[in-house]
């Protein structure tokens, strides 16, 4: 008999929140990114354009953590027609050690939400000054709002300037959050401006064209980009590949699906060009930032070991605190069909 | 709110046989492969060689079918001394329209056991002789008695040989069966005499040097290899190739992970020649048996419109018997985390 835990997204917003816990999980995840024998191999990749539908599987097994996470995204772009929203899915935890089920995690996206911004602030942790106060957040969507948050509970920030392409939805999301947490966040039309005195700037929009130029990054600044997951998509001025230190969250999915990806197209960058990993620097295999004039650049594309790393936090949760539904799933091996 | 049904894998017994609802439902699935713009991609590999395991990701989205199943199988061959069977594994069917998940099946392998005996089905229907009567299955396992039984939904059956490297194993497979379906069947302890006066062979075994020769096989019979799915099992002896018509499951596999890749290896075929496709011959669009002394051999790796398939079946089964449990997940977009 096999025994599987299911969890829904309440149950999963009731026991995971992006806090500290969720930092230091993803930051674990990373760290041995760089120095384990972690297996994550490429995402799996479904389109079914008849319905304007794509599906990303992504998994990575991470020595040190229990089980496996393989996850499950479905993104649907005519869904808001039918009132349904575009991102969904799920993960499934295995046991590492014997592939048995362990937990169905039915989060519809909430642990991508929160893993993603998790991510946003290991890499803030590592490579921002550590006296930042003031960011600047482009885009005005759930990651926008999330990845503000995360910066908070690694850095000192006295305020914020958001830039989205609907200026309403800007003050909207500047005027909620100051509310909120009690920052002061303000909505700036002018990009530039956003930017101008920033110590650092996250990205978080789904442009095709670049919405952050060189010329606007000023010496000290950290910016780390996490609004392309596809081919298709680019934020950053590959300029800026000139000028920054380069980190990539896996350099094998950034040069397809990242903004190194575009640098490459640019010429900016040498299609061979060795970066560094956010892993190697949480490990200190690499250097992050080695003055207070460097600017810095993480590339977050999202990979299998934070989903790994979030889905055990999740399971732990849930056991310690008694949530989710138990199946008892009879294993009946050696009966014929 | 999204309502998602949870089967077990007794539920699932309870509902799915291997019978002619199942072969045609996967002969349906390999036409569509031919003649629609089935998506289809290579199947995601998750190795964890600390625990001896491997976990195998497949999906295909197949126009015509209401869901695409994605499916996880874990191999973890230190189970045994645990106590648990080596394979498991569960289908997660979603909606092709709105990728919202509508069912999980928890079926540790079955399903995929009934869809790999259903394509031997069709292969048998579409390439062997239509009064074919004596089978020769080698192997002793559950695919032996599945693949061995699928023959008999298809053709006129009136006895069977059973080779296998362990001569009790086989033994003991003749005997149950006979008692079960009231055919003839037989353990051969000469695998060459198992072929001699077979219409049609299954080999179900995973061997990793061949264990059927070319020079034993006679004019008319048909060959199905279904036992390799990786790299290095190897059933059939290459010089097969030089006397039978070949047809894949899905050729960019069979090049990879079936008795194709071992032909290429042997310099038996050239890397780059063509094979038809067993959709193809399903769909008329290529030629299956062109007389009755064609040897035609179909290789069997297994592919993600079967699992599809027979997720869609499972699932359109499940609704009209009232089977499974239902867990309501409310879709909470919106909320931050």
């Amino acid at each position: 008999m096999s025994r599987i835990s299911i969890l829904t997204e309440r149950d999963l917003r009731s026991i995971v929140h992006l806090d500290n816990s969720a930092v230091d999980c993803v930051e674990r995840a990373f760290a041995a990114l760089a120095t384990k024998a972690v297996a994550m191999p490429p995402i799996l990749r479904l389109d079914i354009p008849e319905f304007r539908g794509e599906v990303d599987v992504k998994t990575a097994y991470v020595p040190g953590f229990d089980g496996f996470a393989i996850k499950v995204s479905p993104g649907f772009f005519d869904n808001p027609k039918l009132g349904l929203p575009s991102l969904n899915g799920l993960m499934i935890l295995f046991s590492a050690r014997t592939g048995l089920v362990e937990a169905l995690l039915l989060d519809n996206g909430y642990l991508t939400d929160v893993r993603t911004a998790a991510a946003g602030a290991v890499a803030a942790r590592h490579l921002s000054r550590e006296d930042s106060s003031v960011a600047a957040i482009f885009g005005a969507g759930m990651q926008a709002h999330l990845q503000l948050r995360a910066l908070m509970l690694v850095r000192p920030l006295k305020s914020a300037h958001i830039w989205a392409r609907d200026p309403a939805k800007a003050r909207k999301l500047a005027g909620d959050f100051t509310r909120e947490y009690g920052i002061e966040v303000a909505a700036m039309a002018d990009p530039r401006e956003a930017v101008r005195i920033a110590d650092i700037i996250v990205t978080t929009t789904p442009a095709e064209e670049p919405v952050l130029l060189a010329d606007w990054l000023e010496p000290g600044q950290h910016l780390t980009a996490m609004g392309s997951d596809a081919e298709h998509k680019n934020e950053i001025d590959p300029a800026v590949f000139t000028m920054a230190r380069y980190v990539a969250d896996r350099i094998t999915q950034t040069r397809i699906l990242g903004e190194l990806h575009h640098a490459i197209e640019a010429g900016t960058v040498a299609a061979d060009q060795q970066f560094d990993e956010l892993g190697a620097v949480v490990a200190g295999k690499a250097p992050g930032r080695t003055s207070a004039e460097d600017i810095t650049f993480a590339d977050l594309t999202g990979t299998g070991v934070q989903d790994t790393a979030i889905a055990n936090l999740a399971f732990s949760r849930a056991r310690e605190a008694g949530y989710g539904q138990t199946i008892d799933n009879k294993i009946d091996k050696g009966d014929a069909a």
